[in-house]
């Protein structure tokens, strides 16, 4: 037997049991002739003693340890001298009587501590190490915790788990798709995929009622910052529902992991803003709402008075950073500097600062009044002491340059506590999203997502104005989910088709069995999906999603602990009755 | 709103309340006047009435309704005057006030009842529909079912699910993987896992103690009867334990789903038999012992009497048929037929019939006398009215076919009750597998399981007398999960690795970065892996595992709904670096 106990269990209440403990060597002290070995597990760390007068072969067997040793000892739990209350086991020590060396172990590339001296690199490299330290382990049993308490909560309210194939229908438009060879049918391939979607659809004409699934999804394309190539989605559907119905079950899911997870209780319903407000006043569809800051359209107020730059803008708003009339020249700059970066992309920057004495200063003194200037303080509802920081140019651009500077003054101003989760729904999507390249357009959701019953009159004459009954869950900025209520009815799906220019011929190509089954009694039904891999970072204050996958890849899509992806043979291909290309033999 | 109420919640109680149902329309009868509508959802039935004299848009929409149209109605409950007490709603009907057609269904091509009209082809490529059957739907509630109850049950003995990779490193022995081409990395290739094996026991090196997963598995071959090519895993692993720290935590696992799933209590321990014993006795390392019918070998008792059949066979073996020697000369020549049918593959059959008046009637009584048929009798300590079936022949061959007998007598017997589960472990496997086409060994399980400590000794001297610490666990003849104990020492790893044969390149070459992380001290550690369609299919009383997935693919690996796998574009390919090959263009 390797173990009576764990290296966490121990207390003070088990003093004088005889014990069996196995685990890594952490540390080993030498004091005053006395040794004293950390051992530690999952579940903890335990202190071992060894008195110099031990038997000589436990001595000799303490001489070769080293760091990662893998050991199995044998003692008498006692009191601790020296208690140590940080962690649980700190009241106790194991004095040693017997100790066996499981296995031995080079020394490690870097430490095994909770701040390590390895790089992301190297760390990737021995993932297997890095699992050992506390907190990559910590966010992994996070995210089991939330598997399990999210499979427990939709079971509890009927939804069945249903595994949907993961060799699925190769489609001409997946250009995301994973592609994957058959051998058995030789010269075809299936696709992995990129969503669920058209099963979970299937289940519901199939009388499931209520899906979910959680589920690892794909998608081969460049990776954009934190993204991988698989991830892994809380997939749910539901039938004989209204969108109304859909938010309220997730909302108090969400409600559920937040308690559960956080112990933070959150009793207001969320709020749900339109997808336009949010784009007006926060410039963004999924708005950080832990602060609020939000944009004021001063566009007829300032213009028309002299200041080109104004008058030559289609729009121009600001925020009202509370309190913060006290920037320096120096902090003003660098905001400056902040919102002319690339990634930001505004032009300049208009600050006003309401200073405490009632006084107007700002950068367009020259053009306009302190009167004027009062007129804008009201506008944003600000107090002397406040600043107020304007961005003026193409609507969109300016929107999106206004969001970056409202979340970097919120980081300044410390608004954004990772320990506060302030979530939200973005309701009412456009339908449509019309692309400049191609000119036509696209589904903002999916082409499956209903329009709103009160825009489907103009699908024909202005589908542009036409909102979904779209919705994205978003928290502290992050959008953490998104669903729609789907389409029953084939007629107006080919309304749909026909709005996003498909012929009839490639819809029935490409949807044709989800068109097919539609004809035999579809229910009403809509759903959502979250991004696990994102719920769990949030949850565990991380910032990326590779923090929470055990074997993450790179942002090259490559594992490098193992180095894949990697070549095969050529006898491999051939099998498959596929070859390379000569060009990308070449690489 | 669609519902108040499910269609299989309103009970007696409800009477007299004002209800709003949606669901399939299962049946529609007129009765002198009266019409009874039958509407259905996941969750029962229940009937609807409708006056003759009710309000006439309600009688038109009736007259417009057939089959599985989706309806949503009004009305109020009332007590029924012919009740049908088989349904758990029988006892009322909602009288409608109100009826609305949601959706109108096409004629489904086959009947949607629990004996449905449709045959296996019909019914996958309309899988849709297939799943409104009670039936398949109950098999995916059971599987949903024992996934909640495995998670949960692991989740209590403290296992971390984990989420390992689909996209995989490709190895060159991967003769059954799937290959994926990456677009990102072109000209390389991911594979899908087979099993998770290596990541499971890379996270045991990352002290994670005790994993589990529930997991998507692919294997591209050749299909056999009731294979698929992906399938699903209850894949487990644990640290700090010995065979039977493995065996006793999921034998109770398994008590727990027979119980829990069946309502049935096993309390006796699993039997234990060897491998070695299970060949010898059943003739199969899967045997059902729901019922005995040990073989007896007669080899010494019977040879060298002058029946030359006899006297030329390497191994001559039999059963006992209890209370059968009345078996007529037709079912006896029946017997025959089926033991020499090439799935079976014996010469022939000897029969011994113990008569109850204590005479024997043998097919060899020119060659033995009543005495020494009372001899072979005495061995199989059968009594009169038994029938002793025989076989001979090359012992692998006899007793391969001796377990088909075997196994069809307990079918003529009566004896394979499917309601009966009969659980055992077959254990201490060899390690190694002879193979003669390549002139080498194979690991029987896989090159990581441990060899039992009492038979390393002769690793290097007499390998194929090495049993292995291998298990399998098995329940009425199916082989629902099998593992090991693994090897957690470099020294022993490279001693097997050197009895099968790799040199120590390709063992770096394929093993590589595990046999590094073993260096970094690796604990002792063992696991198991669960078919789990298997598990499903055995609890749910189906023959095959296609019954319990949602969307299975067919025995050519197809997905007939979809029509998948299937031919991909020229620049689809391209954009991945590879081609077709001529040969598989042309097909």
């Amino acid at each position: 037997m390797y173990r009576t106990h764990t290296c966490g269990e121990l207390r003070i209440a088990d003093i004088d049991k005889n014990v069996t403990l196995s685990g890594w060597v952490q540390r080993i002290r030498n004091l005053g002739g006395m040794t004293f070995i950390d051992i530690r597990d999952r579940y903890g760390l335990t202190q071992l003693v060894v008195d110099p007068d031990s038997d000589k072969t436990i001595l000799s067997a303490i001489n070769n340890l080293g760091r990662e040793y893998v050991v199995k000892v044998k003692g008498k739990v006692t009191e601790r001298s020296n208690k140590n209350l940080n962690i649980d086991t700190g009241e106790i020590e194991i004095v040693i009587e017997d100790l066996e060396i499981i296995n031995s172990s080079e020394h490690p590339p870097f430490t095994i501590e909770d701040d390590t001296d390895g790089g992301d690199e190297l760390r990737m490299k021995f993932r297997y190490l890095d699992l050992r330290r506390n907190k990559v382990r910590n966010n992994l049993e996070l995210r089991h915790q939330m598997s399990i308490e999210i499979r427990n909560y939709l079971n509890n309210n009927n939804f069945l788990e249903v595994e949907t194939p993961v060799l699925i229908k190769s489609t001409p438009e997946g250009a995301r798709d994973f592609i994957v060879p058959s051998r058995v049918n030789r010269g075809n391939f299936y696709a992995l995929p990129q969503s669920p979607q058209v099963f979970k659809q299937l289940l519901m004409v199939g009388g499931f009622d209520r899906y979910f699934q959680i589920v690892k999804c794909f998608r081969d394309e460049d990776l954009r910052a934190d993204r991988q190539p698989e991830f892994t989605q809380v997939d749910c559907e539901m039938s004989f529902v209204d969108r109304d119905d859909i938010l309220a079950l997730f909302e108090d899911l969400s409600k559920h992991l937040f308690e559960k997870i956080k112990g933070v209780k959150i009793v207001d319903d969320y709020p749900r803003i339109s997808y336009k407000d949010a784009m007006e006043n926060y410039g963004s569809d999924k708005p950080d709402i832990r602060f609020q800051m939000t944009f004021k359209d001063l566009t007829s107020l300032v213009q028309d008075k002299g200041f080109k730059v104004f008058d030559n803008s289609e729009y121009i708003g600001g925020i009202c950073a509370k309190g913060c009339a006290g920037y320096s020249r120096k902090e003003l700059d660098n905001l400056r500097a902040f919102v002319k970066k690339p990634q930001v992309g505004a032009n300049g920057l208009v600050y006003v600062k309401y200073n405490q004495d009632g006084s107007f200063k700002s950068s367009v003194d020259k053009f306009f009044s302190a009167d004027q200037l009062k007129e804008w303080a009201l506008e944003f509802d600000a107090q002397p002491g406040d600043l107020l920081l304007i961005l003026a140019g193409k609507k969109d651009n300016t929107l999106r340059a206004l969001c970056e500077l409202r979340l970097e003054m919120g980081e300044r101003m410390g608004l954004r506590d990772p320990k506060v989760f302030a979530p939200l729904w973005v309701v009412d999507f456009p339908l449509l999203e019309w692309d400049e390249e191609t000119k036509r357009y696209y589904a903002m959701h999916h082409p499956f997502t209903a329009p709103k019953l009160e825009d489907r009159g103009v699908l024909d004459t202005a589908p542009e104005k036409v909102r979904a009954d779209a919705y994205d869950f978003v928290v502290n900025g992050v959008e953490l989910g998104g669903g729609s209520v789907r389409i029953h009815d084939s007629a107006l799906q080919h309304k749909v088709f026909k709005a996003l220019g498909f012929t009839k011929e490639e819809a029935d190509n490409q949807f044709g069995f989800l068109m097919d089954a539609f004809k035999y009694g579809a229910p009403p039904h809509g759903g959502i999906a979250f991004g696990f891999d994102r719920w769990v970072s949030l949850l565990a204050g991380e910032e990326s999603i590779r923090d929470v996958i055990a074997f993450p890849k790179n942002n090259a899509a490559r594992d490098v602990m193992t180095d894949s992806p990697s070549a095969v043979s050529y006898d491999q291909l051939q099998e498959l009755g596929i070859k390379l290309s000569p060009d990308s033999q070449k690489e």
